[in-house]
C-alpha cells in the first residue's frame, strides 16, 4: 500500500500543487516545481509568516540578491567549511555521501575527517550501493552552487547558502534605519541554495529551497523580552538535552522552561512560543511537533543555545523544519574582521557615568631624536601601561622582540575623572530560521485525509480532503452552478467577480455533478463552496457548504464576499454565515 | 544640482528603500539590496500585480526554480543567442559592450556582428574610454550565469534569465490543471539573471533583478477576449509603428486601435489595457507613460505584434517596464522539438465534423517477398499517396534515393467518410513581461516631491514628500504620541496593536517634536498619522493627519484599525474618515 508520502505527492501532482522540476527533459534530483495550487499555498504560509515577523513584531523584511561575492562567504565560513564528504564510485561514477554510506557501520559518522571516512570505507570493504563497484578516496565538496560575475571568470559568485548574510552584511545600514535603538532585526522571504551530493528524499531534500529568516540584534548584557508575558503561559512539547538523555520529551509551560534555566533565556523562549503559533496557524498538528535542544556537541561552538522546531511525518520520522539558535556575536565579528570594519551599536547610558581613567603622556621631545624610527611604536607602548608597570626605577617593554629600557622621567602620568556617555558593543544574534518547503510539504501530510462520506442524495463514497485552514488554502471559494444553464450561470459568474474584487481565489466549475464538484473541492482543500439554484433566482440565497462538515447553510447573495472573506480572515464561524440547511 | 534620480537614490538609501549591495565589502555593479522599506514597496507592487493577474484574471502562479538545466535554454534558444557583444582593453583589461563604444559612429550598432563590430572599432580607431588603451577583437558573450549541478562538472545549470521558461517547461501540467480548456495562463513572480558585461544604470540595469510574467495560452484561430467590452473605452498613448515613422504619439481608445488594426487583435489590447490599470494603480504617473510598438525589425521574427510600456524617467528618458507581446506557437515548437513530446490542446467540436478520408492499402503479401527489407518503407510511400498520384498506370516512388515502380494491382484505395470529434492544435502565447525593480523605482520618482510646506504652528519649510498611493506605501500608518509620557504612550501602544491585528503596517514614533515626525513620515510616503493627545485621554478621539493635503481630522480611537484599513484598500475618503478640524 502507498504511505502517506506517496499519497501526497500523488495528489499533489494530480491536482497541481507540486512535481519535479523539468519534467519534459527528464528531470533532476533534488528540484521541484509548485504548481497553480502549491504556489499559493506556499505564498499563504509566507505571507502568514510576514505577518507575525515583520507586521507584527516589527522586524522589516529585506531583499539582498541571491547571489553573493566570494568575501561574504569567506567571513561566514561557507567557502572552507560548508563541504559534504564525497566518494565518487570508480567503475559507475556515481557520487555519494560517504558518511550515509557508513551509517549502519558506526555513530555519527558525521564528525569523522575525509580520511577517517576512506579508512572506514577501505576497511569495512564498503562498495558501490549502485553497480558493487570499488568507492574512490573521499574528499570534501562544497555544497555551494559556484558561478563568476561579469566576463572573464575573474570575480566569483556563489548562489547564498542561507538568506541570513544578507542581514549581516547589511547591519551598518540598518542600524542607521532603526536608530541604533536594540533590539532591531531584520528578515528575509528567498531562494536560498545547496548543491546536494546525490538528494534522494524528494521535496524534503532540495537543492534550491526557500528560507524564511529573521537575525535580531539584541543588547548581550539584556535577553529579556518585553512580550515575554504574553507567550509565557504557552505549553510546548520540548525536547531538551536532558530528555535526549533519557529518550522522552516533556509538555512544559515556556516561562517555566525559561525559569528552569532549560531554554537559555526569555528572547529564545520567546522566537519559540511564535514559531509554534506560526506552525500551528498555517495548518501543523500540534501533536506532530517538538522543539528538541542541539546537543552540546552539535551546536556550533559559538551558540549559547538552539532549538530546532520539528515536524512528524510518517515516512521521514521527525524533520527538522525551523532551527531557533542564539549565535552571540560570532557572524558580526566574522564580517568585522573580513570587511575591517566596526560593526557595533553606540548604547547611550540614561545618565553619564563617572569613570577613573589613567593616561600615561609620553615625552615625544626626548623619545624621537633617542629612539627615531621607533619613538611611535615605543609611545604606543607606553600609553598602553597600566600603573602597576609603572611603579619600577625604569620601564622595561619588548618592541618588536627587542627588549627596550626607557627611563621614567621620559613619561607623565595621570588619573583623571570622565563623564561617560555610552558604550559602544557588538550585538548578539538571535536568528529564528524557517524552511519554508518542508513546512509546506508537512501540512499538506497532516491535513490529508481519506474518509468514507455521503453527500446529501448520493451513496457513501471515499472521499480525500486536505483539512488546510482557510487562511492558507490555494483555492478559498468554489463557486457551483447546480446546472449548466445561462439563467444559473449568470448569477454564479456575478458572484465569482465579487469574491475575486474582495482579493479572494475562486473557482468556478460547471461540469460534473455537484457531489463530484464537492469531491474535486475537498481534495484541493477549498473551505466553502457556494452553490447556485433556483432558489437564488426566486429569493437571492445561495447555499454554502463548508468542507470539512459538509453542512450547508443558505446565505444572501448579496454580501456574499464579506460573509466568506470574514470566514476566512476574521474568525467568524460557519454557523453565523446564513441559515442552517 | 542632483537630478532627480540622484534625490530620489539619496533619500532611497537614507532611509531604508534600496542600497548598493555587498557595499561592507566594496559593492559590485549590478546588484542592489531593497531595504527595509523598499522590499515592503515591492512586496506590494507584487501584491497588486498578483491581485490582477491571479485572482482576478485567473492566471494561476506557479513557482519552477531559478536554476535551469541545459536542455530548457538550447531549446528557448538562450544558449545559442543570448548575448552581447564584447570587447576588453588590452592594456586595462576593463570589459565593454562593443555596440555600446561605437553608437555615436552609427546608428543601430546592435545589428552587426562581432566581426562587422570589430571592424568598425578598428577603422574608427575607437579607444578604451577607460585608459586609452588599444582594444580586442570583438566577441559575443553569453549572459547567462552558468553553474555546475551536482558533483563532478557533468551537469551545466543556468540561471534563469526569464521566468518565461518555467510556464513552457510545465505546459504538460498546465494543460491537465485546466482540463484542456483554452485559453489559459500561469504566471511567475520571481528572479531572473543577466550577466551583464558592464552594468551602468544603477537600478536601470541589474544582474538579478524581478520579473512578473503571464504565459497566456489561447486558441490561434480567436484571438477575441470575452472582457474586451469592459476595457475598450480607455485611452492609452499609443508609439505606434506609424507614429514612430512620424515622430509622435497618439491618444487613443484601445477599441479604436484594435478596429485600425494598430494594436493587432482584441486580446492584445486587453493586456496592454490590465498593464496600464496596474501601472496606474501602484503610482505610475499617466502622463508618463506610453505604449510603443516594436518595429518590423525589431521584433522577433516568429512574433506577430508586440508593444512596450514605456516609463519616462528625467535621468533616463523612455524606459522599457513591460513588453507584450503575441508570441505565436514558437516557444511551445521550440521545446516540442527539443523534448521530442507533443506540446499541443485536443480541442473537441462542438458537434462532430463529417469529412472525406482517402485511404491506401498496400498488399504485403505481393510487396513483401518482392522488395524484402524494402517492403516497409514503400508501404509507408503508397499509403501517403493522393488520389491523383494513383492515376498513372504504374506506380513511380522513390525510396532512399532510388526510383522504384509499382504495379498498380499491388495497391487498393478507397474514400471515406469520418466523423471527426476535434483537432489537435499548438497554442498561442500572449506574454505580458514586467520588469518589477524599473517599475519599483519608477514610482519612486514620480512620486517624489520636494514643497514648501507649513504645518499648524511651523515656520514654512522644504518638505520632502513621497505621494505613493496608500496601498503601496510601505508604512501605512504612523502612531505619535504628541509628548513622550506615559500616560500617552499607553493609548498609543494600542493603537499599534489593533493596527497590526488588521494587518497594517505601523511605525511608532515617540522623538522629536510633532512636526518633525510628520515630516519623517512624509518622507517615506507614510499616508497617515495618528496622533495621540490629552484630547484622547478625554473623549477617545485621535487626529489623522493626510500626508498629501496634511490636512487633520478627529476620529474614534475603537474602530481606528478599520477606518484607516478602509483608507488604504477600500477607497474611503479622508473626508470620511472623522470630523474635520
Amino acid at each position: 500500500m502507498a504511505d502517506k508520502y506517496e499519497q501526497v505527492i500523488e495528489l499533489a501532482k494530480r491536482r497541481g500543487f507540486l512535481w519535479n522540476s523539468f519534467e519534459l527533459y527528464g528531470g533532476t534530483a533534488g528540484f521541484y516545481d509548485y504548481g497553480p495550487l502549491g504556489a499559493m499555498l506556499k505564498r499563504r504560509v509566507e505571507n502568514i509568516w510576514r505577518d507575525i515577523f515583520v507586521i507584527n513584531e516589527g522586524y522589516y523584511e529585506i531583499e539582498a540578491p541571491t547571489i553573493g561575492i566570494e568575501d561574504i562567504f569567506i567571513a561566514s565560513g561557507h567557502v572552507g567549511g560548508f563541504s559534504d564528504p564525497l566518494t565518487e564510485c570508480q567503475k559507475c561514477n556515481e557520487a555519494f555521501r560517504a558518511d550515509h554510506l557508513v551509517k549502519d557501520i558506526m555513530d555519527n559518522p558525521d564528525t569523522l575527517s575525509a580520511d577517517e571516512l576512506t579508512d572506514v570505507i577501505n576497511k569495512n570493504s564498503v562498495k558501490c550501493p549502485e553497480c558493487g563497484g570499488k568507492l574512490g578516496k573521499v574528499y570534501e565538496f562544497n555544497l555551494m552552487f559556484k558561478t563568476s560575475i561579469g566576463p572573464g571568470g575573474k570575480r566569483a559568485g556563489y548562489l547564498r547558502p542561507e538568506t541570513a548574510q544578507g542581514m549581516f552584511v547589511d547591519f551598518p545600514r540598518l542600524v542607521k534605519f532603526y536608530r541604533d535603538r536594540l533590539p532591531f532585526g531584520a528578515t528575509q522571504i528567498g531562494k536560498a541554495y545547496r548543491n546536494e551530493i546525490s538528494p534522494r528524499q524528494g521535496v524534503i531534500r532540495l537543492r534550491e529551497f526557500t528560507q524564511a529568516e529573521a537575525e535580531i540584534f539584541i543588547d548581550p548584557r539584556d535577553k529579556t523580552h518585553p512580550g515575554f508575558r504574553e507567550i509565557g503561559d504557552i505549553i510546548l512539547n520540548l525536547y531538551s538535552r536532558e530528555g535526549q538523555d533519557a529518550g522522552e520529551s516533556t509538555r512544559m509551560q515556556i516561562k517555566e522552561a525559561v525559569e528552569k534555566g532549560i531554554i537559555a533565556h526569555e528572547f529564545l523562549g520567546y522566537c519559540l512560543a511564535r514559531t509554534y503559533q506560526f506552525l500551528v496557524r498555517v495548518g501543523v498538528s500540534p501533536d506532530k511537533l517538538r522543539f528538541r535542544q542541539h546537543m552540546s556537541d552539535e551546536m556550533a561552538h559559538y551558540a549559547a543555545d538552539c532549538w530546532d522546531a520539528e515536524i512528524e511525518s510518517e515516512r521521514f520520522g521527525w524533520v527538522e523544519v525551523v532551527g531557533i539558535a542564539d549565535r552571540t556575536d560570532y557572524d558580526l565579528k566574522a564580517h568585522a574582521k573580513q570587511s575591517e570594519t566596526e560593526l557595533t551599536v553606540y548604547i547611550p547610558y540614561d545618565k553619564p557615568k563617572k569613570v577613573e581613567r589613567f593616561i600615561v603622556k609620553p615625552n615625544m621631545g626626548i623619545l624621537g631624536p633617542k629612539f627615531k624610527g621607533k619613538a611611535g611604536k615605543i609611545a604606543s607602548a607606553l600609553k598602553a601601561l597600566k600603573p602597576q608597570e609603572l611603579a619600577g626605577d625604569v620601564i622595561r617593554l619588548e618592541i618588536d622582540g627587542e627588549p627596550i629600557t626607557i627611563e621614567k622621567d621620559t613619561v607623565t602620568y595621570e588619573s583623571v575623572s570622565e563623564e561617560v556617555h555610552g558604550e559602544t558593543i557588538i550585538p548578539h544574534v538571535i536568528e529564528p530560521s524557517f524552511g519554508i518547503d518542508r513546512i509546506t510539504y508537512s501540512l499538506l501530510e497532516h491535513s490529508y485525509y481519506e474518509e468514507e462520506a455521503k453527500e446529501e442524495g448520493e451513496d457513501e463514497e471515499t472521499r480525500i480532503v486536505l483539512r488546510l485552514p482557510p487562511e492558507v488554502a490555494p483555492v478559498q471559494a468554489a463557486v457551483l452552478p447546480l446546472l449548466t444553464r445561462e439563467e444559473l450561470i449568470k448569477p454564479a459568474n456575478e458572484i465569482v467577480k465579487n469574491l475575486r474584487k474582495a482579493g479572494i481565489l475562486v473557482s468556478f466549475d460547471d461540469s460534473g455533478t455537484i457531489g463530484r464538484r464537492y469531491r474535486r473541492n475537498d481534495e484541493i482543500g477549498t473551505p466553502y463552496s457556494i452553490t447556485v439554484d433556483y432558489d437564488t433566482l426566486k429569493d437571492g440565497t445561495v447555499t454554502i457548504r463548508d468542507r470539512d462538515t459538509m453542512k450547508q447553510v443558505r446565505a444572501a447573495m448579496s454580501g456574499i464576499a464579506e460573509n466568506i472573506y470574514d470566514m476566512i480572515y476574521r474568525g467568524k464561524s460557519f454557523e453565523d454565515a446564513g441559515k442552517k440547511v
